[in-house]
């Protein structure tokens, strides 16, 4: 044990990652590497919540997805990466868990019908989906995670985790803590290339495994300011998903000049978005390389998560042993 | 494995079993040990859905009913006895199932309210205790079993396990069996000491292990046929609990003298209970010399569990094995 706080976190593997993801979340979680004690894992099983209908290849995504971690700089060294199936203990928490908890908290949990709402056309309304909060509630205090790193919605599924780890404490004794919300920013407000929400099923994403070719492809795409409707229009920055890019991207010095020739209709949109893709491009280039690297060694990848696997095993199997005990099982 | 049909069947942990655990499913089960290949399991997780809030010793009463199966005739040569929270399998197949079963199904399962309104004053109204019949599913398609012997009130339990097991096999491809439904019938219909439904919480029953003194007491207590307001009014036997008891326990050649006696006055029901207590207590000799051996031996019953445990995690691995290929996990 270090004296660091320890955090959890787990991503669905539902694809290979995106920009969206990047900045949105794996960019918070390797900066996070050095100030805490990192479980990092693949949610697969949460993966089968919303998938269960077309799970071809959740072991595929898993090496994917793992390959993108590595990639991005989430480091075996620093971290316990791992892959929430394998251990199974995670199953039994659950089951525990599900016996304890009053429907009602899962009822009138607020993302569960907003959820609900955006997955029209998936059939979701089943046991384990509304159950969904009691699963992510046995990942989390396992660990006995100090906090967890969760964006503003996820809020209200940590109220429940603590709710379900107080309601444990009170019935069989004091096992579990209660984890904080380590609330995350996302560092950049990007959109996908048509300026909805960067997503795979959306069709309109950047992934870290892109090739230049198709980085310059999609980046000729995206859509800019909607009010520029000619070259001779001014721009307004502020207002282009590009311009968001470019601030990530490119050099600070040509985002001033960007800025200017956007305002004085000097720069055209297609010269912008070339520009774009070349930093774009660039910019990806160490990410883009590694994740070569790994996709080629899949049996590295695999070892890496089999040892955080047996790390977060060891965790997981001592907190069980005390769950057991409480409830005399 | 035999050419024999595969059976499954669980019984929750909640205390000593009694006389109407033994004549409604125990010797049933006993009898179906020479005809099939059973797999008979103590369901402590099912245990809790109901009883979360007082488990005090659900690892003894474990014991306890192991105990009372091997004195009831159980044999670990015939069958395989198990405890399911030892195999931990259970649990990752309930988690699995969770996601591909409908929350309409437990919602229109027929003994849910029912179950809801019987165990008023216990806080029930869980997530688990909803999924109920999941769990129950993955306990029986988790060994393949041709069939589970059930009363009638269980059948839509059955068919919501043929349904799940259905689905998962249409979703994933072919892994499990739909099991039948064999249909037991209770052999007596007996009471409690107090003509309601024999139960440990109505505190009306005679349990196997009873000593005859108790049987004695307990006997003396049981209401009779209730038109007979004194000795010198002729009795029915046809509505009196103690009768089913002596056609169970009493030799049939002094049955038909007690018919006869009740009928014309000639018996009095103090009389009567006397000579039950004394049949009960020989009838339930041998059951209740072998308890005593088990209950002294606990190591030794803990074995018999613990080889039976080994057998069906056996069957329980291959079965998983199939069912992660097939969900690609
Ligand atoms: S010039 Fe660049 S920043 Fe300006 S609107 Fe076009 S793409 Fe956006
Ligand atoms: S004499 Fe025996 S059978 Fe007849 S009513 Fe009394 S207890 Fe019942």
């Amino acid at each position: 044990m270090s004296g660091k706080k320890r955090i959890l976190s787990g991503m669905r593997p539902t694809g290979p990652l995106h920009l969206g993801n990047l900045h949105g979340a794996l960019n918070q979680w390797v900066a996070l590497q050095d100030e805490y004690e990192c479980f990092y894992f693949v949610a697969d099983w949460h993966a089968l919540t919303s998938n269960y209908e077309d799970p071809v290849g959740l072991d595929e995504f898993t090496l994917e997805m793992a390959a993108d971690w590595l990639s991005a700089g989430l480091s075996p060294e620093k971290s316990t990466l791992f892959v929430q199936s394998h251990v199974k203990e995670h199953a039994e928490l659950f089951l525990i868990l599900s016996m304890i908890t009053p429907l009602s908290w899962l009822e009138r949990n607020p993302t569960y019908k907003d959820q609900m709402a955006q997955l029209v056309g998936k059939d979701v309304s089943t046991f384990g989906f509304l159950g969904y909060p009691v699963l992510q509630a046995a990942d989390i205090i396992m660990y006995l995670a100090d906090a967890v790193p969760v964006g503003e919605d996820q809020i209200p599924h940590v109220e429940i985790t603590r709710e379900i780890a107080r309601r444990f404490n009170h019935l069989y004794g004091p096992v579990f803590r209660e984890p904080q919300v380590l609330l995350t920013k996302a560092t950049a407000r990007i959109l996908g290339i048509d300026r909805r929400k960067m997503s795979k099923s959306y069709d309109n994403a950047i992934y870290l495994g892109d090739p230049p070719e198709t980085i310059a492809e999609r980046t000729s795409r995206m859509i800019t300011d909607p009010q520029r409707a000619r070259k001779s229009d001014p721009g307004d920055p502020g207002v282009c998903n590009v311009f968001e890019f470019h601030k990530l991207y490119t050099d600070p010095e040509k985002v001033k000049e960007i800025d200017a020739g956007c305002r004085s209709a000097a720069l055209g949109c297609v010269e912008c978005k070339k520009n774009l893709a070349v930093s774009l491009a660039e910019g990806l280039a160490p990410i883009r390389e590694k994740r070569a690297h790994y996709m080629e060694r899949p049996d590295q990848v695999k070892q890496i998560l089999a040892d955080g696997t047996q790390k977060a095993r060891a965790v997981a199997r001592q907190t069980m042993e005390a769950v057991r005990a409480g409830v005399r099982l």
